[in-house]
């Protein structure tokens, strides 16, 4: 495992005074900071806070290797069917570690619907052939309407081609004990893989929801969960100045202090780019929160910024070093890629084109990359890059527990529960109400009422 | 063409005061609206804004009509070269036009590598049949490193299969006149379309470099500018309080003088989730500025961030509802959908999917979008919709339209150049010193010296 945080171009040495941070400040954080640590290793040990345990989860890592062998030959198709943090980081370990056109050429084709778009869906059903397909439903509760609704929406052509058969084509990854897929898997002797009960849906990337697609695309996932046990080591120091969770924490903390409330994610690279994504969830919905942990409201939370380098140099970067100061942009940069082939110029009556004969894309990128973080950097823009070695299985777990662990800091730091989700419920609520769900019928008259008060504001 | 803007839960009377407009706020603003909407009228007269007039210009549209029928088949793919302006409005065509998984079973399969990742574009290569790929070169300079670099990475392979003939698998769009690509062109006898001189990169979407591989995917580029014309007769209304693109860039500038510097894009919708990603560079490089017209400091710009309902409910909306109230919220919403199937419960002892019963995806899918607005007017968080009737190349063209105009008109309130990117040249330069590229040998200096200068942090 190869990855490192770099985080010179925060420091007031080097983006001056106003706009970044002394090392001091980082020091006087540390007090905090180790009891953070502290209460994390509490949470770990009183069984509250689960991820930190997944890595050396191996006899999980069997099961589903087990698993996938034997269903390999069985489907031509794969079909996930979650959302948020049952989507995101399965999402993130296909596009990072198997072949992008994988689905041109490899069996299962693998198919991430985490969305309940009525068309998308159709042109799904389209493309696989049912019968062969494996449907791996993935929800903590089993309620989740966009789940449910997905999975009856595939049930239709699961009986209508199966019969009474189509338990076969279902997997389903759930609570231990509770919830509606468990009934359901009871009723039909379903096979079942657990998301364990203190992991939040944003941190279960390495529990079987993400092992199971990884390992039906070929991924190493033994790697994967060593690259996340080998970070995890580092991601406990209580000498918490050598802790890079807790400096990656501290440093976006400070800045929230100060206003900066966007963090910007730019891999410098494709594969890495559905980590943003899942990046996004977990910053958003562990850090966007109303009250802190004394129920005093505070509002606060940074809004996390996909970008995707040398692309969004083209996009967003105008905005990033012109615009208002308001960014922590935090990079990640890949320093050895497999495809090393040398640049000729082909037009040699094209002058202008002399400066890449001889070099490489990766070196371009790597040197874009570069270029952005000086122009950033002169203007005061406080950035970090996040360097792997190359993009593998080791790297990309060691990131991903990485991410997670300077969440939990940035929760204990700020002082509010990172791993609820109050504000969603509001939400979830009103559209029960809206689909005349049981029991919802006051909310619902609520609705109709703010609704025909409304005055309409239309062009 | 069916698209309006309704902006009733940015008004006062239904979000309170305290983050609500009032409609005498915009009214206020109208005078400089109306000096704006003249403004820009005389700016298309001049001939200096030019893509107000790309909607109506019907000879382009048959010329690449009668180009693409003419080469559909002698290619097997089709390949896009290009960034930033000349990718983002294509795959935001390509994603709303043509079915989702088009590659699998049409021709030609089309590809956008809008990125110099070696491995990604390594592995794009290994998908096609050079001898029957047309690669399409898009730069309006043709000097874009970025381009170049891609341009000679694939010649490698043209020439290697092709040898001199490799003229015939080109195809550039580029500036009517000058340019690298033109005097590429002209050696070879290669084709070309053109960008209007008047006509910057984010506003190209409606020239054939989008529309071109729009013809090529099968859709329908005449009703694309018919919906693209007749919403550009309602964005040249004078009378601005019942123009559109107005009341969008009014209700944004007066938000951003309240520091709400984030504008959230959300379409429900997963066909129109890439215009969220041309959205964020149109709003990011027109306004993302440091200085205003009089050279006044006044590093002024809203972050575009990109979200897809219902999708991200699950991931973003938790921090937009209990989160700072620092955004704007923008949804784009679907009305008609194509696929109505009726969901059943199909394990009826779960009773709590009884609710999902007899209802469509869609039905589910807009009230999502209901109760999620809804959520968010209650938390005072201000929110526009952008609603269609049915996701038709009409709507798409005049929603494209419609955003454009918007950003002209938020650039001539907010009194900056909506139409330069001065910021980018600072990472051009440093990449190019990089890069060693001849004359750049000072910078290229600085730089070093500025990296051996450097304190290092890194964990």
């Amino acid at each position: 495992m190869k990855v490192n945080l770099d985080y010179s171009n925060v420091v007031s040495s080097n983006i001056g005074a106003k706009h970044g941070i002394d090392i001091n400040e980082i020091e006087l954080l540390a007090e905090k900071g180790r009891q953070a640590a502290q209460s994390l290793e509490q949470k770990i040990e009183n069984g509250t806070l689960g991820f930190y345990n997944l890595p050396s989860m191996h006899d999980i890592a069997d099961e589903v290797l087990n698993y996938t062998a034997s269903i390999k030959d069985r489907f031509t198709s794969y079909v996930h069917v979650g959302i948020g943090g049952s989507a995101l980081g399965p999402i993130a370990l296909q596009s990072s570690l198997r072949h992008t056109y994988y689905n041109n050429f490899q069996k299962p084709k693998m198919y991430f619907p985490d969305n309940v778009d009525p068309d998308w869906l159709a042109e799904l059903i389209e493309q696989v052939d049912i019968k062969k397909t494996l449907f791996h439903i993935v929800s903590k509760s089993g309620g989740t309407a966009e789940t449910a609704a997905t999975l009856l929406y595939f049930m239709n052509f699961l009986k209508e081609q199966l019969g009474e058969s189509f338990y076969k084509n279902l997997l389903f990854t759930t609570d231990p004990h509770k919830g509606l897929l468990n009934q359901i898997a009871l009723e039909n002797a379903i096979k079942c893989f657990r998301i364990p009960n203190n992991v939040g849906g944003r941190f279960s990337v390495l529990t079987p929801l993400g092992l199971v697609p990884a390992a039906l695309a070929g991924a190493d996932i033994k790697a994967l969960l060593k690259g996340a046990e080998e970070m995890a080591v580092l991601c406990r120091r209580q000498d918490v100045m050598k802790n890079p969770a807790f400096i990656y924490a501290a440093i976006h903390t400070i800045y929230m202090s100060r206003g900066k409330n966007i963090s910007v994610m730019m891999p410098y690279s494709n594969k890495l780019k559905d980590i943003s994504d899942w990046y996004g969830q977990l910053w958003a919905e562990s850090l966007g929160k109303r009250f802190d942990n004394q129920k005093n409201v505070i509002e606060v939370g940074q809004t996390p910024v996909k970008a995707l380098g040398a692309t969004d140099q083209h996009s967003q970067v105008q905005l990033y070093v012109e615009g208002p100061n308001d960014k922590v942009i935090t990079f990640m940069e890949v320093e050895n890629f497999k495809e090393n082939v040398i640049l000729k110029n082909h037009f040699p009556y094209i002058k202008d084109f002399n400066y890449l004969e001889g070099k490489t894309l990766g070196g371009l990128l790597n040197s874009e990359k570069k270029a952005t973080e000086i122009a950033l950097t002169n203007n005061e823009r406080p950035n970090l890059t996040i360097k792997m070695s190359e993009v593998s299985p080791e790297n990309i777990g060691a990131t991903l527990f990485f991410f997670q662990a300077a969440t939990a800091f940035a929760g204990e730091l700020l002082n509010i529960n990172a791993f609820d989700q109050p504000g969603v419920e509001e939400g979830k609520i009103a559209t029960y109400a809206l689909m005349g769900r049981e029991g919802y019928d006051k909310k619902k008259k609520e609705i109709e009422e703010a609704s025909s008060r409304k005055k309409e504001f239309i062009l």
